[in-house]
Protein backbone atom coordinates (compact mmCIF):
# COMPACT_ATOMS: atom_id res chain seq x y z
CA UNK A 1 0.00 0.00 0.00
CA UNK A 2 1.55 3.64 -0.80
CA UNK A 3 -0.61 5.12 1.91
CA UNK A 4 -1.25 4.57 5.36
CA UNK A 5 -2.05 6.08 8.67
CA UNK A 6 -0.45 5.42 11.76
CA UNK A 7 -0.51 6.06 15.37
CA UNK A 8 3.03 4.71 16.06
CA UNK A 9 4.74 6.86 17.89
CA UNK A 10 8.19 6.19 16.20
CA UNK A 11 7.25 7.10 12.93
CA UNK A 12 5.23 10.24 14.88
CA UNK A 13 8.82 11.51 15.52
CA UNK A 14 10.45 10.40 12.73
CA UNK A 15 8.53 12.99 10.64
CA UNK A 16 8.46 15.82 13.38
CA UNK A 17 12.38 15.51 13.55
CA UNK A 18 12.40 15.88 9.65
CA UNK A 19 10.64 18.75 9.46
CA UNK A 20 10.83 22.09 11.12
CA UNK A 21 7.42 24.30 10.27
CA UNK A 22 4.10 23.86 11.83
CA UNK A 23 1.09 24.92 11.16
CA UNK A 24 -0.58 25.51 14.86
CA UNK A 25 -4.51 25.92 14.87
CA UNK A 26 -6.47 27.08 17.75
CA UNK A 27 -9.75 28.65 18.03
CA UNK A 28 -10.35 32.50 19.84
CA UNK A 29 -13.48 33.97 20.47
CA UNK A 30 -15.53 31.26 18.44
CA UNK A 31 -12.61 32.17 15.32
CA UNK A 32 -10.30 29.14 13.87
CA UNK A 33 -7.10 30.44 13.70
CA UNK A 34 -3.90 28.57 12.06
CA UNK A 35 -0.18 29.91 12.30
CA UNK A 36 2.37 28.78 10.95
CA UNK A 37 5.08 28.38 13.76
CA UNK A 38 8.99 27.28 13.65
CA UNK A 39 9.29 24.42 16.12
CA UNK A 40 11.26 21.94 17.28
CA UNK A 41 10.74 18.17 19.30
CA UNK A 42 11.22 18.85 23.27
CA UNK A 43 10.36 15.34 24.48
CA UNK A 44 8.73 12.46 22.92
CA UNK A 45 5.16 13.94 23.42
CA UNK A 46 5.93 17.97 23.49
CA UNK A 47 7.22 20.30 20.62
CA UNK A 48 9.07 23.63 21.54
CA UNK A 49 7.05 26.68 19.40
CA UNK A 50 8.25 30.12 18.36
CA UNK A 51 6.35 32.35 16.09
CA UNK A 52 5.78 35.74 14.48
CA UNK A 53 2.68 36.00 15.16
CA UNK A 54 0.54 38.95 17.02
CA UNK A 55 1.47 38.28 20.78
CA UNK A 56 -2.61 38.64 21.18
CA UNK A 57 -3.50 35.61 19.32
CA UNK A 58 -0.20 33.52 20.65
CA UNK A 59 -1.04 34.48 24.04
CA UNK A 60 -4.56 33.12 23.67
CA UNK A 61 -3.05 29.51 22.72
CA UNK A 62 -0.89 30.10 26.10
CA UNK A 63 -4.09 29.48 27.86
CA UNK A 64 -3.96 25.94 27.60
CA UNK A 65 -6.99 25.88 25.16
CA UNK A 66 -7.19 22.56 22.90
CA UNK A 67 -4.84 23.36 20.21
CA UNK A 68 -4.01 20.94 16.58
CA UNK A 69 -0.90 20.98 15.38
CA UNK A 70 -0.05 20.08 11.78
CA UNK A 71 3.86 19.16 10.18
CA UNK A 72 3.43 18.33 6.22
CA UNK A 73 6.50 17.39 4.35
CA UNK A 74 6.00 17.59 0.73
CA UNK A 75 7.93 14.70 -1.46
CA UNK A 76 6.20 14.19 -4.64
CA UNK A 77 3.40 14.75 -7.44
CA UNK A 78 2.05 11.61 -8.23
CA UNK A 79 1.13 11.74 -11.96
CA UNK A 80 -1.33 8.84 -12.92
CA UNK A 81 -2.76 7.62 -16.23
CA UNK A 82 -6.34 8.64 -14.55
CA UNK A 83 -7.42 11.88 -12.97
CA UNK A 84 -8.58 10.34 -10.14
CA UNK A 85 -5.39 8.31 -9.34
CA UNK A 86 -3.20 11.24 -9.25
CA UNK A 87 -2.16 12.20 -5.18
CA UNK A 88 0.84 13.88 -3.45
CA UNK A 89 3.87 11.60 -1.88
CA UNK A 90 3.72 13.38 1.94
CA UNK A 91 4.60 12.74 5.10
CA UNK A 92 2.31 14.44 7.78
CA UNK A 93 1.88 14.55 11.02
CA UNK A 94 -1.40 15.64 13.22
CA UNK A 95 -1.02 16.11 16.85
CA UNK A 96 -4.21 16.87 18.75
CA UNK A 97 -3.17 18.77 22.43
CA UNK A 98 -2.74 21.62 24.36
CA UNK A 99 -0.20 24.65 24.19
CA UNK A 100 1.31 26.33 27.38
CA UNK A 101 3.29 29.54 27.19
CA UNK A 102 7.06 29.39 28.21
CA UNK A 103 7.61 32.21 30.97
CA UNK A 104 10.70 31.49 32.84
CA UNK A 105 13.97 32.97 30.70
CA UNK A 106 15.88 30.07 31.40
CA UNK A 107 13.49 27.29 30.26
CA UNK A 108 12.41 30.18 27.39
CA UNK A 109 16.58 30.11 26.37
CA UNK A 110 16.62 26.45 26.11
CA UNK A 111 13.76 26.24 24.16
CA UNK A 112 14.91 28.51 21.57
CA UNK A 113 18.13 26.90 21.10
CA UNK A 114 16.44 23.83 20.89
CA UNK A 115 14.18 25.20 17.77
CA UNK A 116 17.55 26.94 16.56
CA UNK A 117 19.86 23.73 16.74
CA UNK A 118 16.81 21.43 15.18
CA UNK A 119 16.81 24.19 12.29
CA UNK A 120 20.50 24.61 12.05
CA UNK A 121 22.42 22.40 14.22
CA UNK A 122 26.02 24.49 15.17
CA UNK A 123 24.73 28.17 14.72
CA UNK A 124 23.79 28.87 18.54
CA UNK A 125 27.41 28.87 19.78
CA UNK A 126 28.73 31.20 17.08
CA UNK A 127 26.29 33.97 17.82
CA UNK A 128 25.30 36.20 20.42
CA UNK A 129 22.85 34.87 23.08
CA UNK A 130 19.90 36.52 23.53
CA UNK A 131 19.94 39.14 26.50
CA UNK A 132 16.82 39.18 29.65
CA UNK A 133 14.94 42.08 27.44
CA UNK A 134 15.25 40.11 24.29
CA UNK A 135 13.73 36.92 25.81
CA UNK A 136 10.45 38.98 27.50
CA UNK A 137 10.17 40.31 24.05
CA UNK A 138 9.59 36.79 22.35
CA UNK A 139 7.24 34.04 22.53
CA UNK A 140 7.85 30.74 22.96
CA UNK A 141 4.91 28.15 23.84
CA UNK A 142 5.40 24.33 24.71
CA UNK A 143 2.78 22.48 22.90
CA UNK A 144 1.67 18.76 25.03
CA UNK A 145 0.89 16.34 22.46
CA UNK A 146 -2.16 13.99 23.99
CA UNK A 147 -2.81 12.28 20.25
CA UNK A 148 -0.67 12.21 17.12
CA UNK A 149 -1.67 10.55 13.72
CA UNK A 150 0.44 10.27 10.42
CA UNK A 151 0.13 9.46 6.72
CA UNK A 152 2.36 8.70 4.62
CA UNK A 153 2.30 8.11 1.08
CA UNK A 154 5.16 7.10 -1.31
CA UNK A 155 5.98 5.03 -4.78
CA UNK A 156 4.89 5.08 -7.65
CA UNK A 157 0.80 5.78 -9.08
CA UNK A 158 -1.36 2.61 -8.35
CA UNK A 159 -4.01 2.80 -11.58
CA UNK A 160 -7.07 0.65 -12.38
CA UNK A 161 -5.83 -2.17 -14.36
CA UNK A 162 -7.63 -0.61 -17.43
CA UNK A 163 -5.53 2.33 -17.69
CA UNK A 164 -2.12 1.08 -17.73
CA UNK A 165 -2.56 0.40 -21.60
CA UNK A 166 -2.96 4.24 -21.79
CA UNK A 167 -0.10 6.16 -23.65
CA UNK A 168 0.43 8.67 -21.07
CA UNK A 169 3.61 9.21 -18.90
CA UNK A 170 3.07 8.25 -15.60
CA UNK A 171 5.57 7.90 -12.47
CA UNK A 172 6.42 10.82 -10.17
CA UNK A 173 7.87 14.13 -9.94
CA UNK A 174 10.53 14.22 -6.50
CA UNK A 175 10.01 17.40 -4.45
CA UNK A 176 11.74 18.57 -1.79
CA UNK A 177 12.69 21.78 0.36
CA UNK A 178 16.33 22.73 -0.80
CA UNK A 179 18.76 25.16 -0.47
CA UNK A 180 20.82 27.28 -2.80
CA UNK A 181 24.15 28.89 -2.04
CA UNK A 182 24.51 30.83 1.05
CA UNK A 183 23.90 35.21 0.61
CA UNK A 184 26.47 36.49 2.61
CA UNK A 185 25.03 40.00 4.25
CA UNK A 186 26.07 42.62 2.39
CA UNK A 187 27.34 43.81 5.68
CA UNK A 188 29.60 41.16 6.59
CA UNK A 189 33.77 41.35 6.49
CA UNK A 190 35.13 39.61 3.61
CA UNK A 191 37.18 37.61 5.75
CA UNK A 192 34.19 35.58 7.46
CA UNK A 193 34.87 32.18 7.16
CA UNK A 194 31.58 30.22 5.89
CA UNK A 195 30.89 28.07 8.72
CA UNK A 196 30.88 24.43 8.51
CA UNK A 197 27.36 23.39 8.86
CA UNK A 198 26.50 25.42 5.35
CA UNK A 199 29.58 24.34 3.43
CA UNK A 200 27.24 21.45 2.24
CA UNK A 201 25.06 23.70 0.48
CA UNK A 202 25.69 24.01 -3.66
CA UNK A 203 27.73 26.88 -5.08
CA UNK A 204 30.15 28.29 -1.88
CA UNK A 205 33.42 28.20 -2.34
CA UNK B 1 11.49 46.87 6.16
CA UNK B 2 12.33 43.45 5.55
CA UNK B 3 9.30 41.84 7.22
CA UNK B 4 6.03 43.54 6.40
CA UNK B 5 2.29 42.50 6.55
CA UNK B 6 -0.37 43.81 4.23
CA UNK B 7 -4.06 43.05 3.05
CA UNK B 8 -3.71 44.18 -0.46
CA UNK B 9 -6.08 41.82 -2.77
CA UNK B 10 -2.43 41.43 -5.33
CA UNK B 11 -0.21 40.60 -2.86
CA UNK B 12 -2.77 38.13 -1.50
CA UNK B 13 -3.12 36.56 -4.62
CA UNK B 14 0.49 36.68 -5.49
CA UNK B 15 0.98 34.10 -2.68
CA UNK B 16 -2.20 32.03 -2.93
CA UNK B 17 -0.69 31.67 -6.90
CA UNK B 18 2.48 30.64 -5.93
CA UNK B 19 1.75 28.31 -3.30
CA UNK B 20 -0.26 24.43 -3.76
CA UNK B 21 -0.29 23.17 -0.41
CA UNK B 22 -3.25 24.91 2.60
CA UNK B 23 -3.33 24.17 6.14
CA UNK B 24 -7.06 24.32 6.82
CA UNK B 25 -8.12 25.44 10.63
CA UNK B 26 -11.56 24.49 11.50
CA UNK B 27 -13.21 23.70 15.06
CA UNK B 28 -15.46 20.09 15.62
CA UNK B 29 -17.29 19.37 18.33
CA UNK B 30 -14.80 21.89 20.24
CA UNK B 31 -11.62 20.31 19.14
CA UNK B 32 -9.57 22.35 16.54
CA UNK B 33 -8.23 20.18 13.55
CA UNK B 34 -5.79 21.54 11.07
CA UNK B 35 -6.02 19.41 7.67
CA UNK B 36 -3.13 19.91 4.64
CA UNK B 37 -4.79 20.27 1.41
CA UNK B 38 -4.07 20.77 -1.99
CA UNK B 39 -5.56 24.37 -3.40
CA UNK B 40 -6.20 26.15 -6.17
CA UNK B 41 -7.53 30.29 -6.51
CA UNK B 42 -11.04 29.68 -7.97
CA UNK B 43 -11.57 33.26 -8.13
CA UNK B 44 -10.22 36.52 -6.92
CA UNK B 45 -12.13 35.30 -3.38
CA UNK B 46 -12.70 31.68 -3.73
CA UNK B 47 -10.39 28.74 -3.65
CA UNK B 48 -10.83 25.18 -4.28
CA UNK B 49 -9.42 22.42 -1.72
CA UNK B 50 -9.07 18.83 -2.37
CA UNK B 51 -7.75 16.82 0.27
CA UNK B 52 -7.69 12.91 1.27
CA UNK B 53 -8.46 13.65 4.82
CA UNK B 54 -11.59 11.67 6.68
CA UNK B 55 -14.73 12.70 5.14
CA UNK B 56 -16.05 12.85 8.69
CA UNK B 57 -13.86 15.72 9.03
CA UNK B 58 -14.38 17.47 5.45
CA UNK B 59 -18.19 17.04 6.03
CA UNK B 60 -18.05 19.16 9.26
CA UNK B 61 -15.83 21.65 7.24
CA UNK B 62 -18.17 21.93 4.25
CA UNK B 63 -21.31 23.18 6.20
CA UNK B 64 -19.86 26.46 6.33
CA UNK B 65 -18.40 26.89 9.62
CA UNK B 66 -15.81 29.39 10.17
CA UNK B 67 -12.27 28.11 8.90
CA UNK B 68 -9.04 29.78 8.41
CA UNK B 69 -6.28 28.88 5.76
CA UNK B 70 -2.80 29.48 5.79
CA UNK B 71 -0.58 29.05 2.75
CA UNK B 72 3.32 29.45 3.61
CA UNK B 73 5.96 29.77 1.71
CA UNK B 74 9.39 29.22 3.08
CA UNK B 75 12.16 31.29 1.01
CA UNK B 76 15.21 30.98 3.34
CA UNK B 77 16.91 31.12 6.87
CA UNK B 78 17.73 34.50 7.97
CA UNK B 79 21.43 33.68 9.48
CA UNK B 80 21.86 37.10 12.15
CA UNK B 81 24.95 37.83 14.30
CA UNK B 82 22.56 37.78 17.57
CA UNK B 83 19.94 34.52 18.52
CA UNK B 84 17.45 37.29 18.71
CA UNK B 85 17.45 38.65 15.39
CA UNK B 86 17.17 34.82 13.48
CA UNK B 87 14.24 34.95 11.35
CA UNK B 88 12.72 33.18 8.18
CA UNK B 89 12.03 34.34 4.81
CA UNK B 90 8.92 33.40 3.91
CA UNK B 91 5.51 34.89 2.33
CA UNK B 92 2.37 33.96 4.16
CA UNK B 93 -1.05 34.20 4.09
CA UNK B 94 -3.82 33.57 6.82
CA UNK B 95 -7.20 34.12 4.98
CA UNK B 96 -10.64 33.77 7.43
CA UNK B 97 -14.16 32.85 5.66
CA UNK B 98 -16.45 29.94 5.45
CA UNK B 99 -16.31 26.46 3.10
CA UNK B 100 -18.76 24.43 0.95
CA UNK B 101 -18.82 21.45 -0.09
CA UNK B 102 -18.80 21.50 -4.30
CA UNK B 103 -21.56 18.79 -4.85
CA UNK B 104 -22.28 19.38 -8.64
CA UNK B 105 -20.65 17.14 -10.73
CA UNK B 106 -19.76 19.48 -13.85
CA UNK B 107 -18.75 22.10 -11.05
CA UNK B 108 -16.69 19.46 -9.02
CA UNK B 109 -14.96 18.11 -12.00
CA UNK B 110 -13.96 22.03 -13.03
CA UNK B 111 -12.68 22.28 -9.68
CA UNK B 112 -10.62 19.37 -9.38
CA UNK B 113 -9.42 20.65 -13.36
CA UNK B 114 -8.51 23.98 -11.64
CA UNK B 115 -5.95 22.10 -8.49
CA UNK B 116 -4.44 19.74 -11.09
CA UNK B 117 -3.63 22.44 -14.01
CA UNK B 118 -2.59 24.92 -10.81
CA UNK B 119 -0.24 22.37 -9.68
CA UNK B 120 0.81 21.03 -12.98
CA UNK B 121 -0.63 23.04 -16.48
CA UNK B 122 -1.04 21.22 -19.18
CA UNK B 123 -1.68 17.45 -17.19
CA UNK B 124 -5.42 17.25 -17.08
CA UNK B 125 -5.88 17.10 -20.79
CA UNK B 126 -3.62 13.73 -21.38
CA UNK B 127 -5.24 11.69 -18.71
CA UNK B 128 -8.55 9.68 -18.30
CA UNK B 129 -11.10 12.60 -16.61
CA UNK B 130 -13.14 11.08 -13.58
CA UNK B 131 -15.99 9.10 -13.76
CA UNK B 132 -19.03 9.85 -12.32
CA UNK B 133 -18.42 7.07 -9.61
CA UNK B 134 -15.06 8.72 -9.08
CA UNK B 135 -16.45 12.19 -8.56
CA UNK B 136 -18.83 10.71 -6.46
CA UNK B 137 -16.21 9.39 -4.07
CA UNK B 138 -13.83 12.45 -3.81
CA UNK B 139 -14.42 15.36 -1.67
CA UNK B 140 -13.99 19.46 -3.06
CA UNK B 141 -14.87 21.95 -1.18
CA UNK B 142 -15.37 25.60 -1.87
CA UNK B 143 -13.57 28.49 0.31
CA UNK B 144 -15.10 32.04 0.45
CA UNK B 145 -12.30 34.55 1.53
CA UNK B 146 -13.87 36.71 3.91
CA UNK B 147 -10.73 38.16 4.85
CA UNK B 148 -6.93 37.89 4.38
CA UNK B 149 -3.44 38.67 5.02
CA UNK B 150 0.04 38.31 3.83
CA UNK B 151 3.10 38.44 5.86
CA UNK B 152 6.08 38.72 3.80
CA UNK B 153 10.35 38.90 4.84
CA UNK B 154 12.63 38.75 2.30
CA UNK B 155 16.39 40.21 2.41
CA UNK B 156 19.55 40.20 4.77
CA UNK B 157 19.45 40.02 8.60
CA UNK B 158 18.72 43.32 10.44
CA UNK B 159 21.01 42.95 13.54
CA UNK B 160 21.41 45.31 16.11
CA UNK B 161 24.13 48.17 15.80
CA UNK B 162 26.64 46.68 17.94
CA UNK B 163 26.57 42.96 17.04
CA UNK B 164 27.99 44.11 13.53
CA UNK B 165 31.63 44.02 14.75
CA UNK B 166 30.96 40.13 15.87
CA UNK B 167 32.86 37.67 13.41
CA UNK B 168 30.50 35.07 12.41
CA UNK B 169 29.02 34.72 9.30
CA UNK B 170 25.31 36.05 8.51
CA UNK B 171 23.34 36.15 5.30
CA UNK B 172 20.34 34.18 4.05
CA UNK B 173 20.52 30.44 3.32
CA UNK B 174 17.89 29.97 0.69
CA UNK B 175 15.34 27.42 0.41
CA UNK B 176 13.04 26.16 -1.79
CA UNK B 177 10.83 23.35 -3.01
CA UNK B 178 12.52 22.16 -6.05
CA UNK B 179 11.91 19.14 -8.02
CA UNK B 180 14.64 16.23 -9.09
CA UNK B 181 14.38 14.15 -12.34
CA UNK B 182 10.54 12.50 -12.81
CA UNK B 183 10.75 8.84 -11.82
CA UNK B 184 9.09 6.67 -14.42
CA UNK B 185 6.41 4.40 -13.24
CA UNK B 186 7.79 0.94 -12.82
CA UNK B 187 4.80 -0.06 -15.43
CA UNK B 188 5.35 2.63 -17.55
CA UNK B 189 5.94 1.56 -21.39
CA UNK B 190 9.82 2.48 -22.39
CA UNK B 191 8.52 3.84 -25.29
CA UNK B 192 6.24 6.90 -23.66
CA UNK B 193 8.09 9.99 -23.94
CA UNK B 194 8.10 11.97 -21.06
CA UNK B 195 5.50 15.24 -21.38
CA UNK B 196 6.73 18.63 -22.09
CA UNK B 197 5.56 20.26 -19.10
CA UNK B 198 7.78 17.53 -17.19
CA UNK B 199 10.94 18.35 -19.30
CA UNK B 200 12.32 21.07 -17.68
CA UNK B 201 13.13 19.27 -14.28
CA UNK B 202 17.10 18.34 -13.94
CA UNK B 203 18.24 14.70 -15.24
CA UNK B 204 15.63 14.20 -17.70
CA UNK B 205 16.75 12.77 -21.13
Amino acid sequence: MPERGSQAPESVQAVLRAGFLAHVGFTASAQPFVIPMLYAPASADTLFLHGAAVSRVLGELATGIPACVAVTLVDGVVLARSAFHHSMNYRSVVAFGTARGVVEPARKAKALRAISEHLMAGRWNEVRGPSREELEMTSVVEFFIEEASVKIRQGPPLDDDDDYARRVWAGVLPLRLSAAAPVPDPRLAADVALPEYLRRFPGDG
